[in-house]
């Protein structure tokens, strides 16, 4: 088998077979084929598409191209969750929790992460104590026990698709859906999960600008988990505001146990509970998505998901006294209030935009080696579709600096007050269950 | 600027600037660009192509890559000729003696090769004593005092070309009309023509198999030379047979010969008309195609275009009694004929394969390593169209081996004899004159 006849292949829009992929993946993963050969495979893809067969093998290929986690110790089915990232995301936070109070096995590898705030390790960190070196046997005997746990990367996963995705990055080929989709669901799937449920974010703050392409990713995702033998279902959601109203370490992590209290903000609750009903059922635990939902509000209701929560919280070294009084968390020095400047309705609140606003504040990194400052960040008082009177407060600017100029002007330029009534958008854009 | 940019605006179907061209092209050439976005850009312009005006700043990118060839110490206008490849293509030596004995100076730089048969230069060796170092005065002397002179490749000419073409090779970008025309024509500006005729084969034994792909090919060049100042004129000929009798180095020495002695094979003979015709009007010799055909023929028939051919020969430390007496050429052992095993019409004389004959008796190189036997190669005795009789002739083999089992089996396959009337194939498919 040649490499320059792959390529051929594809570019005369031709299918590529199994073994095909698998020698270009395994190939390329040893270093056999060169980037440069790969790089014209990628944008040949990315001109004439690939079938849903391919997919699935380029997924299954990237898959075994390295370390692959086996959740087998786990009772139950390991139902994963992915958002394609936004601003202001602390989702994963509450709906492990939640999901675990419904009996769902929720056993998650996470990482640290580049952006506006950190990820989802970076977050927990808030919580004094909190560690993620866990050993294999602790991570699973401890969601065994409690129902979830959160570790760190480890391992050699999906190499292919480490090396795919830096190379694509400067060769113009990233947008291409089979390649997006086939990245996302190798790591998901060499993480060990069973079943998985899938938030594709459209919107200016999302990878996803357009209704349709979000459409296309996600269809494109649940139709390869299908065809693997993962039970994968995904909602495509508003990603054109922040979620919710924090966006910083500390706050976020506050907000979170808001709304395992049942108190979050609207939309990220409702966030929650889409995305918990289609966890619950793949996890065998409902049989619809409103019975799902019916449990979920129960385990809220009742505090169950609120006790997960904190044994999580101990299992791993924290302090668990931060769920009842969370100004135990990192607190900045300042509480900056930004007035609105004419009345009218907000008409936009520009997610990518007030995303950085919060890194300039150090909640995010710019690079793997910034550090972060778990404490700062944004919260939003207003969101789109609300009234607001001159003066009246948009954010809370939470710092640890006394000079936000630059903050402040971004998020001015960013937060639009229209004189008429603006409608709020529709979080939940569409949920994709077969 | 940065390269990723200049990939994903092609991707998207934009025109690359001048600017955007020369940075690639010079970062490629100098090394600051990796192969590996070169040719996921070269898979973008397979798919969204080029207009006229970026396939002629690629061209001239290209040229400015490397050294060029400066040819104003010749006088006159030096229209330089070049052939997509075929087999059995003997033009360049008999044109270049019949276009300079018009009075057009030939100043031709000249390589070896791969392939059924060697180069000009190789078939240029087959004589005597015939040598092609010359220095730059040497050469432009000669052009100036004979009309023409072959010199062998020096200088660091497209070097920007030679990493494309390689890297096109294996990655799947080499059909692509815009690459390929300006990759031809650099080559040509580089060696310092004024104005260019172009012989685009097409069929079995040609690069382009389809008349439109040649079409386009043609037309694409024709375009980049009138548009960089290099007047240029095309022909789209035949390549489904080979042309003329000979393929072989000193048998197509010889059938140069019968051709400016004016009793060429007729294909042959109307091939270096129609493009001496071109080269004629584009050297200002001649205002018409008809007139610059009318003084074509009279240097043949009274004999200046072979005194030409004689006094370029010694020029070059050659033995010009060939012309008058080619059984001084190098002749192989054994001449056998090849019966024709049925009665019919010759339907079929697969160029390529009988190519590959002729290679294999030793005519050719299959590796740059390769030595060429001058002396052997093959003499169709008839061509498309004819009537043959079981038992008559179709091919004499020239061999020095008299085990030519496989070459016999290869030209029984590829030559097809037909009950059927056969027509024979046009030979000059399109002129393309502006």
């Amino acid at each position: 088998m040649r490499m320059v006849d792959i390529i051929e292949n594809k570019r005369n829009g031709e299918e590529l077979s199994t073994e095909e992929i698998r020698f270009f993946i395994q190939g390329y993963t040893e270093g056999s084929i060169p980037d440069y050969q790969v790089s014209s495979l990628m944008m040949a893809i990315y001109f004439q598409d690939m079938n849903d067969r391919e997919r699935a093998d380029l997924t299954m290929a990237m898959v075994e191209s390295g370390d692959q986690i086996d959740l087998s110790g786990i009772e139950g089915v390991k139902v994963d969750k992915h958002s394609t990232g936004g601003v202001g995301d602390t989702t994963t936070l509450s709906l492990a929790a939640m999901v675990a109070a419904c009996g769902v096995p929720v056993a998650k590898m996470s990482g640290r992460g580049l952006g506006h705030t950190g990820g989802t390790i970076d977050k927990l960190e808030a919580i004094q104590g909190f560690h993620v070196e866990l050993t294999t046997d602790q991570f699973m005997k401890q969601v065994n026990d409690i129902g979830t746990a959160v570790v760190g990367q480890s391992g050699n996963l999906t190499p292919a698709d480490k090396k795919l995705y830096a190379l694509r990055d400067v060769t113009g080929t990233v947008p291409s859906i089979p390649l997006i989709a086939s990245s996302i669901m190798s790591k998901k799937i060499a993480a060990g999960a069973d079943a998985i449920v899938l938030d594709v974010k459209t919107g200016d703050g999302a990878f996803m600008k357009t209704f349709e392409d979000a459409q296309s990713l996600a269809h494109a995702m649940v139709q390869i988990g299908n065809n693997v033998g993962r039970n994968t279902m995904a909602i495509i959601s508003d990603m054109s505001q922040p979620l919710g109203f924090a966006i910083g370490n500390a706050l976020e992590v506050k907000e979170a146990i808001d709304t395992l209290k049942g108190q979050g903000p609207e939309d990220l609750m409702e966030l929650c509970y889409t995305l918990g009903s289609q966890m619950v059922v793949l996890g065998g635990k409902a049989t619809t998505i409103e019975a799902a939902r019916n449990l979920l509000r129960e385990v809220i209701a009742n505090g169950q998901a609120l006790e997960v929560f904190k044994k999580f919280i101990v299992a791993q070294g924290g302090d668990a006294s931060v769920v009842d009084n969370p100004s135990l968390l990192p607190q900045a020095k300042y509480q900056i209030e930004l007035p609105a400047l004419e009345s009218g309705y907000v008409a936009k609140i520009e997610a990518d935009d007030v995303g950085v606003a919060a890194m300039l504040l150090g909640a995010g990194r710019a690079t793997k080696e910034s550090t972060i400052d778990l404490s700062v960040g944004l919260v939003l008082q207003k969101k789109v579709g609300d009234q607001v009177e001159a003066g009246e407060s948009l954010v809370t600017i939470h710092t640890n600096s006394e000079d936000i100029t630059e903050v402040k002007e971004k998020l001015y330029q960013h937060i639009v007050i229209s004189k008429e009534k603006v409608e709020a958008p529709t979080l939940i854009k569409q949920v994709i269950t077969d």
